[in-house]
């Protein structure tokens, strides 16, 4: 079958052909009809990413048929949950923990075999497109707005970054929930697009003086994966007792975090991510109930992954970005 | 009667004869037989704290004697509660809230007038030492190690820089609670002397690797009030999960804070500074039921204050520096 691996090559992802899976006792062999990107690939192909095994199958998202296993999973349309090995404990990933995709084989494949309890039904309102963007952004902006933040009725929230996979849906979860959803951009084309979700507002991150008019407002959830010298910017428009959530730090680290605003004003920066197996299961009845519809970027085909994966490092897009695979 | 006021003299603190304050409606004049230095004394003597009023009397802990106001209180020995007007939301300091003792006249003088509201009765088992090095340091320590930290039963708690006045308190509220207590110092000694009090073991911060033998241990809750660059340190000990609670940044902020490692690990750092007039209710009876007893480093008498200042400044104390104000 065909599959993008990652290798030693000067481009270090390649479209290769590779074995077939079989699917052992108690999982399944899903047929992948399409298959989302995250950063993390975009990571790995830079060889930023720890424990990078030559040959692996890239890929943590994916929608697909199940072709062999179980019989009660036999045809049926089904998304898988990225995580592997999460372990007992629902607040924090075991020491056996990673994300499908490295070291584990993921989804960037026209076949994958997983365990059976990591399948779960594709919801019925999504194509095929929009059902492989859900898992892994889905899950992340889950424990991190709601789980987390507590992003909740009336809640003032903020989203930074408003184009990214995981903001997308963290905006239309905290919208769907009742917050006062607003978002950073450093394009206010985005920010447009984001009001006409639901978003009640936005900020342009290039502005230096951003922050001024934000705290006007006041947030009980800031929500963020840059870092850098953004947080100082956080911790001015927190509001007292207010909650940072961060999962991700793709500016780098803060030079010198205001840790005397952090204590006098009460507030917590509190790190997050991916979620429990329960709440992938809690998030996917959440789309299921709201009918939530992940923001698609574009759909290229797999022949066409490397203008994909340039798409991804160009981090221009909205929404995400998603491969499709087979038929 | 005498007083000791911030003056813009080259000496700031200066022993001076102020005017007797009088009570009014609803308030207690308390003859101050005791009272304890914080580092916000230590600080306003620097000019290093925001909104500095000349002339007004310093300081924010008492034990005294009620000589005036609603016959309940008359002649009863009595601790302060050093909010002025925490307000309504027990989780956050309201937008009117003051520390006692700046700008609202403190409890280094002779006498002070305080709303009944702020008086308790003054703990039985405690002298008048032990009891005014109470109210403040016992306020922080309890909302961060107990309603912030969550240090319970088993629990493996790490407070920092185990000579001040916070932390010998933080360290007796957590052992008392039944958690596992460690310590960091940079003096051996202090550490011994902690491990007498209950704790189970300490770690000099001086030495560059003592987060190597910490994170073996692993730690649900970190109280710290150092801040700057051992936040880093902190991130590598704390359990995934777990809680960092600051109450200050003594040594600045840190230079590059490893937000990876917070969200990978699912860790918090959450902000504390004092705690609600119930949380301060609530600690009382604790120190009560738990016959707790504060660390007294040493008593001076009120002529010798400038001694007393200085002691502190240093910063090689091991609990509460007094001063004997009134017999």
């Amino acid at each position: 079958m065909r599959a993008i691996t990652i290798t030693e090559a000067e481009e270090p992802i390649q479209l290769t052909e590779v074995s077939m899976p079989t699917a052992g006792v108690g999982e399944c062999l899903v047929k992948v009809k399409a298959a989302a990107l995250n950063r993390r690939d975009q990571w790995i192909r830079e060889g930023m990413y720890p424990g990078i095994r030559f040959g692996c199958v890239l890929g943590s998202d994916a929608c697909g048929v199940v072709e062999e296993g179980p019989e009660k999973w036999n045809g049926k349309e089904v998304i898988i949950n990225p995580n592997v090995n999460w372990g007992d404990d629902p607040e924090v990933q075991s020491s056996k923990y990673s994300v499908l995709g490295m070291p584990e084989n993921g989804t960037l494949a026209e076949y994958i075999s997983v365990p059976e309890h990591r399948l779960i039904a594709k919801p019925e309102h999504l194509n095929d497109e929009e059902a492989a963007a859900l898992p892994l952004a889905g899950l992340t902006a889950f424990r991190a707005t709601i789980k987390k933040g507590l992003a909740g009725p009336g809640k003032n929230v903020l989203i930074t970054g408003a184009g990214g996979g995981v903001s997308q849906l963290a905006i239309q979860f905290t919208v769907a929930a009742g917050a006062n959803t607003y978002v950073t951009s450093g394009d206010p084309d985005k920010i447009g697009k984001c009001i006409q979700m639901g978003a009640a507002g936005g900020f342009n991150y290039k502005e230096e003086d951003w922050f001024k008019e934000a705290a006007v407002i006041g947030f009980d959830v800031i929500v963020d994966s840059a870092g850098g010298n953004q947080m100082n910017n956080y911790l001015k428009v927190v509001k007292p007792g207010g909650r940072i959530i961060m999962y991700g730090s793709t500016t780098g680290y803060p030079e010198k975090l205001d840790v005397f605003r952090l204590f006098w004003s009460q507030a917590q920066i509190i790190g997050s991510t991916m979620g429990s197996d329960s709440e992938f299961e809690e998030m996917v009845r959440f789309v299921n109930d709201q009918k939530i519809r992940p923001t698609i970027d574009k759909v290229f085909e797999l022949d066409n992954y490397l203008e994909a994966f340039n798409r991804f490092k160009a981090a221009d897009h909205f929404g995400k970005i998603v491969l499709s695979i087979t038929n």
